[in-house]
This record gives C-alpha cells, sequence and structure tokens, in this order.
C-alpha cells in the first residue's frame, strides 16, 4: 500500500485500424488507419505509436516534458528498442524495463514507489506492442500468411501511456503486488494465455492473502492479455484456492475486441493490451465514480524465439496494481 | 540523495576464463572454465552465471533467499530471457530492467529507491552477459571466424550480483543520477564507446552540477564498458565543459583485461563488466577504505541487430550511483 495519494493525472491511448474497429474503438484518443504511421518499417511504426501516446498523455496534464521527473516504459522488440528509441527526443531520466506485456503493470509499481517514496513528483509510464511487429519477431513472417491456432491471441496494435502524480485528485493508485516469476511448463508460443495464467493466478492469491481482501472488494478484477484460454483457467484455478471470480473479472484481452467478428481467436495480448484498455475503457470509468475499485493485472510472458526453438518453457509474470476512483 | 543508510551487505561476480586470466582474476568470487558451464546452449550458459552471481550473494549475507524482497535483473538476450530463466527457481517479487551495459546501475537506481523508500528492506540486483552469446546475437556466430576492428570491446562473460539491505554498516549507496538516453549519431554496433561516451558525458555533468560536486570529491570514478576508445571521448569532452576526469577517472572494461596480453582491443564491455569489477575490484577497496568515495557510471549501448541492419542509430544511457565507504 501507498502511504501517499499517487493520482493518474492522465493516461492516453493511440491504436491501430483493428483496434478502432473493436467495441472500444470510439473511446481511444486516436485510431490509425495506417499501420506504418508513415514509417519505413514496423519497428519504427511502434516506436512512433509509443511517442504518440507519450506524448498525448504529458498534453492532457497541460504540463511540459520539463514536468516529468522519471519516464518508464517498455515493449517487446529486441532490447526494448522502441522505447529507447523514442526516448532520444525526450530527454528526461528513463529506466527501460522488460516484463514483456506486463510492463505497464511493471511500470506503474516502479512509478509508483518512486513517486511514493519522494523521488520524484511525476513519472510517466507507457507501453507499446505491433502485432506486425510482433508476429515478424516471435513467430512467423505475416506475409507466409501462417494459420494462427485457436489458443492464439492478437497483438495490440498501439500504446498506452499515464502521467502518475503525487498528491492530485484522483484516480488514485493505491497499492500493488508485484508478481514472480511462474512457469508450470507451456511451451506453446501460440498459447500465451496458458503461459500466464499461473502467474496471474501466483499474483492473485499473493494480493488477496496480503492485503486480507476478497476478489469482491474490487468492482473489476482485469488482468492484462490471457484471453479466452487464460482467462478460464484463472477463474477455475481461483476457485480451487477459494476464490471466486465469476462476477466481477474480466481480461483486458477480451475487452479490446469483438470475438464473433474480428477473428483474434482467444482475444488480444501485447505490452499495449492492458496499457490501452486501461486508459481507453477503464480510466473514464474511475473518474466517473461508476468503478470505485479496480486491481489491474498486467501479464507477461517472457520468452523469445530463440529459446522456443531451444525448447524452452515459456515464463510469466504478472503484477497487480490497485487503482480506486476518488468517491471509493 | 538517499535519505537512509542503505548498505551494500554482500557483492558476487562470477566469470569466464578470459576474464580469470586477466588483472583482476584472483578477485573474482568463481572463475569458470567452462564457458558453457555444462549447459547445451550459450544462452542457457549466460543464465547459470546470472544463478550463480546470485546465490552466492544471498549466500554471503548469511540470510536466505526468503529474506529479499525483490530481486531486479537485466542481461543482453532479446527479451532479457536470462534474467526471466533464472528467476523460475526463485519465487521472490522480481522486476526485468532493460538497460542494455547500464542495467547494474539501472538496478541499483531503482534498488536504492525501493529500499529508501521503505517498499523493502533487501533488495537483490544483478546483470549478466556472455561473450559468446552475444556475438551470436548481436554480431556474427564465432563460428565465422569474423576480425574485430580495434574500436569493439569484448563482452565480458559472467555476472554480478548485490545485496542492498536498508542501514547496516555500510559501503553505502548515497546517491544516484538517472540517465537520459543520448544519441550522437554512431551507427558502428563495433564501437559502442563512442556511441555510450556521450550518455556518460550527459550523466556526470548532470551528476557534478546536481550535487555541486567536481570530479575531485571521488576517489575512483568508473564508467561501465566504454573501453580505451569511449574513456577518451569522455576525459576530452568533459575538459570542454570544465571537468578535470585526467586524474581519478577510469573505465571497468579498461580495468577488467589486460591491453598488451589479452586482445581485446578498446577492452571489456557488457552487462556484467561494471557489476564483476565492482564486485571484485572496488567493493573490497570500499570495505576496506582504501576507496572512500566512488561513483559508478554502468553505460548502455541501446540498438539491436535488427536496428543496426535498418540504419538506425545507437542511443546510449548511462546511471551514475554514488558509493561511500562507511569511513568516508
Amino acid at each position: 500500500m501507498f502511504e501517499n495519494a499517487l493520482t493518474l493525472k492522465s493516461v492516453a491511448s493511440v491504436v491501430g485500424q483493428k483496434e478502432g474497429e473493436g467495441p472500444l474503438g470510439a473511446m481511444f484518443d486516436a485510431v490509425e488507419a495506417d499501420a506504418m504511421l508513415g514509417k519505413k518499417s514496423w519497428e519504427q511504426a511502434e516506436a512512433e505509436f509509443l511517442k504518440r501516446a507519450l506524448e498525448k498523455a504529458v498534453q492532457k496534464t497541460q504540463l511540459t516534458q520539463s514536468d516529468i521527473e522519471y519516464v518508464i516504459a517498455g515493449d517487446l522488440m529486441n532490447q526494448s528498442t522502441s522505447s529507447s528509441f523514442v526516448l532520444r527526443d525526450m530527454p528526461i531520466p528513463f529506466y527501460g524495463i522488460f516484463g514483456a506485456c506486463s510492463a505497464f503493470g511493471e511500470g506503474l509499481g516502479l512509478g509508483g514507489m518512486i513517486v511514493d517514496g519522494g523521488f520524484a513528483r511525476r513519472v510517466l509510464v507507457a507501453a507499446a506492442s505491433h502485432f506486425c511487429a510482433a508476429e515478424k519477431q516471435f513467430r512467423f513472417p505475416l506475409e507466409l500468411g501462417g494459420q494462427r491456432p485457436l489458443t492464439s491471441t492478437w497483438t495490440v496494435t498501439g500504446a498506452g501511456a499515464a502521467v502518475l502524480e503525487l498528491g492530485g485528485a484522483g484516480p488514485f493508485v493505491r497499492g500493488i503486488t508485484t508478481g514472480k516469476i511462474v512457469d508450470m511448463g507451456i511451451k506453446d508460443m501460440n498459447n500465451m494465455g496458458a503461459a500466464m495464467a499461473p502467474a496471474a493466478i501466483d499474483t492473485l492469491a499473493a494480493h488477496f492473502n496480503d492485503f486480507n481482501r476478497t476478489p469482491d472488494y474490487y468492482d473489476v478484477i482485469a488482468t492484462g492479455d490471457l484471453g479466452y484460454v487464460g482467462k478460464d483457467l484463472v477463474v477455475k484455478l481461483m476457485k480451487e484456492q477459494g476464490f471466486d471470480l465469476s462476477r466481477n473479472y474480466t481480461d483486458c484481452g477480451i475487452e479490446i475486441f469483438d470475438r464473433d467478428t474480428q477473428d483474434t481467436h482467444s482475444g488480444g495480448s501485447g505490452c499495449a493490451c492492458s496499457a490501452v484498455t486501461f486508459a481507453a475503457y477503464y480510466y473514464p470509468k474511475l473518474v466517473s465514480g461508476e468503478i470505485k475499485r479496480m486491481l489491474l493485472i498486467p501479464t507477461g510472458a517472457l520468452g523469445n524465439q530463440m529459446t522456443a526453438q531451444q525448447g524452452e518453457t515459456i515464463p510469466g509474470i504478472a503484477h497487480a496494481v490497485v487503482i480506486e476512483s476518488a468517491n471509493a
């Protein structure tokens, strides 16, 4: 639990066309028809999505970049190049993080400690991913036209960002439960939901036990990108541990795409999945008070293409963040 | 500056044969003759070096893993798999970081804030790299027998780790200066020293100005892995800014290998370079009081193989850590 009030002063979401066509389409700050954003490569486009989300989040605070004391950002590219490259144009002390698709949760956790500990007044947290860049890097070139199995999720194209500030009027980041690495032996790079679900369960159980809470404390509990396959595992296995998630639990990867019409199979994934879904869909409800208490748990699958080829299993991690409205 | 005393309670260094043959050879905790450490791949070997350093650092504290509240670790592998994979066997809340070879500095910075802010009593920080894994991933397969230019540095094989604890008897981490991304346009993946030097200069100048200190405040100022090429640039360009680094400044990449006999060209590099050099060489001098005040600045070059192929320049970053002996 944080001692001070930490306000999510602004959030921003910039996404691609497919995300814009989904159920949350009208809620994003920007929907870009061109997945390349005028750049020459998918990698450069991912970085540009991140740049626009960072700039939008700062712009919404009506402050300038010089008012931001730290940036914490992560993405899926090898050596996190989207984050590093974008920060070339933002001379702000920077910590690069790698937690795969848990990046937004890791960033809010570290950013929360930096602000609550008195080391900075404002921290900018962000995460980005790109379907085309991720498929190329982790699986197959899109041009191959490979068939995606039904367990696979669709990497969200876009970026989400948030400015965390000491004090303020809310919504508030109240506390965190930092995840441990959990690996239950899944090797299938097309079944990330199953690879990450055990980590989500570990963090959820730790959170409820540490905070002495039950799931009904929250109006909404949302994991990051487990999709339908992973969500079902979480509900089932949490029930075995005595936690009933049947009423108020969902997954950002389920909310962001329409199951019947968008052909994503198990749902959405990627660093941007939880970041943009939180920014576009949940944050306004926390501002209005429609949601009073929320537990956001971005989830990450931590293998790479070579480790998959070497037959390694995929470790998972999940970082929980407690977010409450001003009227909670 | 941290408000509380933060002690580096233990450090550990585990390195390969070549590092063992260098000037610091007798000072490392372990020198491994087998660069594979009995594993089937260079990637698995890098992870094993990290595992041994983590375990050694905890073992030296005479505590157990359950006394450690956070682990922060980084490496050079795509998606930081060495760190994630090792933590499968250490059920401790984990933050993966990516700052390339600045990882040890980033970890001490974040770990310092976590401990100083009261969020944990002990944090384990670590960084790893492996010459063979890095060459394979970033440049050419070793089997190709490619010639290395004179500007190139030699990635240190090994891992360093440190336990940071609230209170204690020192040596103390007193403060940090977090780096910004700086990119002066270097594109040569075989001249990392030149790519990173501008970031080191930016952080050094920020540190001296923010803390109102001059270089002679420190007994030793040591960057991470700029090597001879980068070090010369730092001395020259800092002088233009009015800071004289000619007397007490060196680079861990210069200390770890012998220039005349070890054929590394510009010196050592890699995440492990600053971590193991600090652990083996500087930490004992801080314990004895031979060094009273030290500024350690691990440096990172943040491109990847694909961005090099796409013609991108290489962003750099450098994180400074103030470390003082108990008698400082």
